[in-house]
Formats: structure tokens, sequence, C-alpha cells
């Protein structure tokens, strides 16, 4: 990392949902498919908006004239984990902001690129045995000109955000690197990649009758 | 759905975390890449075993004589999203057991398939700007043969949970179409089941050079 410090966490306390502004604990009691009541413990973020979709990522693609395609990942400390993760830029949904808007603010704010939205997944779980919280996948198109120069972040006070480029054709085995260099891959960018190389290596399982 | 009740959620209250068995609220205070004192809150599980992973979850490949290859989702009554889930087998992983001997287990117990690892991922994060759960998928395999009668699953008490094979060819489509139906399908998932089918879509993005 070139950051000049690293983070490191100094302290972690128990926090009641009462003085939290982000994340709530619950207990939900519910009757499962046997009439039977049964409890349940929920981790929820209390700023779900209008949408009811907290987040969205940018799942995207850079075309270059002359290099090979790719896409942006993005490299931060995140305290959750205690670590610097490789993820796919993302962020959370404003209110009165649609994904797409999300997808294309938020892809411009992280990495400087500007880009086009070509699909919208359904809202999807991140952990559904353990939270509530949702996104959805925008899959974005960047076209670059030869010779432009690398845009510039548009970042908040107190976001510290790297962006590495990797060409589509390696990325299963770079974040596998990553990993083992002491990163934490982000499990949903984990997957997409793992997909990519599963159909890759055997394409005779997904061809259709 | 075949059960003859619909789950559903009777309350929702606030959890303080020292009552909760399962899940906890922190508040990290940590020195970010400029130097500066700053808070994050996390949503953490109190249960995460020995080695540090949380949970395995089971990207399967169902081979069979004369039917498609395909793969076997689970779908049960989740209360963080209030809905029935459309997810790869998973679960938790016991104290003093690996990845693998968890993914095992736990596909034997959800489904009654066995089935043989392949590989294994690294611990990947499931949310990491919100929790420090994380997991591993482990790809398996599992070999029919012709006239085999399904297996029986072998779930404990309480644990309701639905099978459904599904084409490999038609994943991505499924889960579209689950989605539309109100099912709530597991991002993860999703993420795999989309990359392969950007893969199949735009095969020349991931051509070596």
């Amino acid at each position: 990392m070139s950051s000049p410090i690293t983070p490191k966490i100094t302290s972690l306390v128990d926090l009641p949902s009462s003085e939290a502004k982000w994340v709530k604990l619950q207990k939900a009691t519910y009757i499962d498919a046997s009439g039977k009541e049964r409890v349940w413990e929920i981790a929820s973020r209390k700023t779900t908006g209008k949408s009811g979709v907290d987040a969205v990522a940018m799942g995207n693609i850079i075309y270059h004239p002359s290099k090979p395609p790719s896409t942006v990942l993005v490299i931060q400390f995140r305290p959750p984990v205690n670590a610097f993760t490789i993820e796919w830029p993302a962020g959370l949904i404003d209110a009165h902001e649609s994904a797409e808007e999300a997808a294309v603010r938020e892809l411009y704010e992280e990495t400087g690129y500007r880009g086009t939205v070509i699909s919208t997944s359904p809202a999807v779980s991140a952990d559904p045995g353990m939270t509530s919280a949702n996104m959805k996948l925008c899959m974005v198109e960047v076209h670059l000109n030869e010779g432009e120069p690398e845009p510039e972040q548009h970042l908040e006070d107190g976001e510290e955000i790297q962006r590495v480029n990797v060409p589509l054709s390696e990325l299963y085995e770079r974040l596998e690197e990553f990993a083992k260099e002491g990163y934490v891959v982000a499990a949903k960018l984990y997957h997409w990649a793992a997909g990519v190389r599963y159909a890759i290596d055997h394409p005779e399982l997904f061809k259709k009758a």
C-alpha cells in the first residue's frame, strides 16, 4: 500500500443498538412451517432507504483500444474484518436514488470512471442467515480512449480507497493471490470470478440441451 | 411451497448484545490511513470457531448418466429477510471441523447427497462494510447412478428445507425467475451464476493474451 500509515483498530467495545447509527440487532419471533414458535437473531442496517435496497455494487468492464479488457477493483481498510479488502466498487443507495443512479455516482467517486449501466440484478441478500442487508449488482461498461489520462477519484473526506485494474482473463488467479497476500476478498466478487472460471473450464456443463 | 403453514414473523424487538447468543454489535475505534481516529459499527457472529471461518457453502455439481448436469439449491424461510430464500446448501463450521468436512456433512444433512470436495476458496467476506462474517466456498461433485432413488434429507429438528435441482444451463434464468416470484436469492449464488453467464455471453473478454 502507498498509505503512509497502516490503519489499525485501537479498541473494540460492545455497542447497544440504541447508540448505534448504522446497524442494529433484533430478535424475531416467528412461526415456522410446522406451526411452532421460534426465535432468530438478526443484524440489520438502520439506513435502508425507501427502495428497500441497501447497496449497489458495480461489476464493471473496462474497454480500452489497446489494452486487454479489465475490471477495476477497490482496496480499502475495512474495520469489520480488520484488513484491507478487495471488492468491486460499491456503496449505499441514497434516499430518492435508483440503484443505477447510485452505481454511476459511486463508480465515479471511487474510481473516477464514467460508466453506463447495462444490467441490474434483482435485490439479492448478502448473508440471509444473519442479516437483512441486501444489494443489487449493476453491470457497468466503461469505454476508454487511447491516451486518455487516468481519471481522478472524487472521494469523500475520510475515504481512503486505492484502485487496481485487473485484466478479466486473470481475475480469478489474482483474487487467489490477493488472499494469499493477506487481503480479504469480498465473497460476491469471488463468486462472480469463480463462476467465470468454472464456465471457461467446464463449458460442457452449461450447454443448452 | 408444500409446507402446510406459511412461516411468518410475529414480533421483532431490539436485542441487546448481552442477551444475544449468535450475534453481537460492536464499535471499533481505529486509526485510518491519514492517521485520524475514526469509529465504525460492526455486526459479528459470536460463534466463530477456532479456524476463524464462520461458514461454508457448497457450490455443487450433480452428474447423472441420463440427465443434464445440475446443481441442487435449497429453499427455506429466513427470518432476517422475512422470506423464502434460494441458496446453495451452506452451514456453520463446527468447532474442530475443517471447511471440507463441514461441506460434506452439511450437504448430506440438507440434501441427502454424498459429495466430494474438489476445491476450496480462501476465506472470503460476506459483507465487509458491515460484518466480520466470512465463509469458504467448497465446490463439490456428486455422481449419481441411473435409477438411484432421490436420497433422504437428514435435517435437524426445526430445519425445514426444500431442495430443488436446476440444470446448470438454466441456472441464471431460474434465479431471475425465482426473484420475480418473491423468493430472495442469495447474493453469492447469484454472483456465481452471473459470472457463468457473463463468461458464456462474452468469451472474448476472458481470453488469455
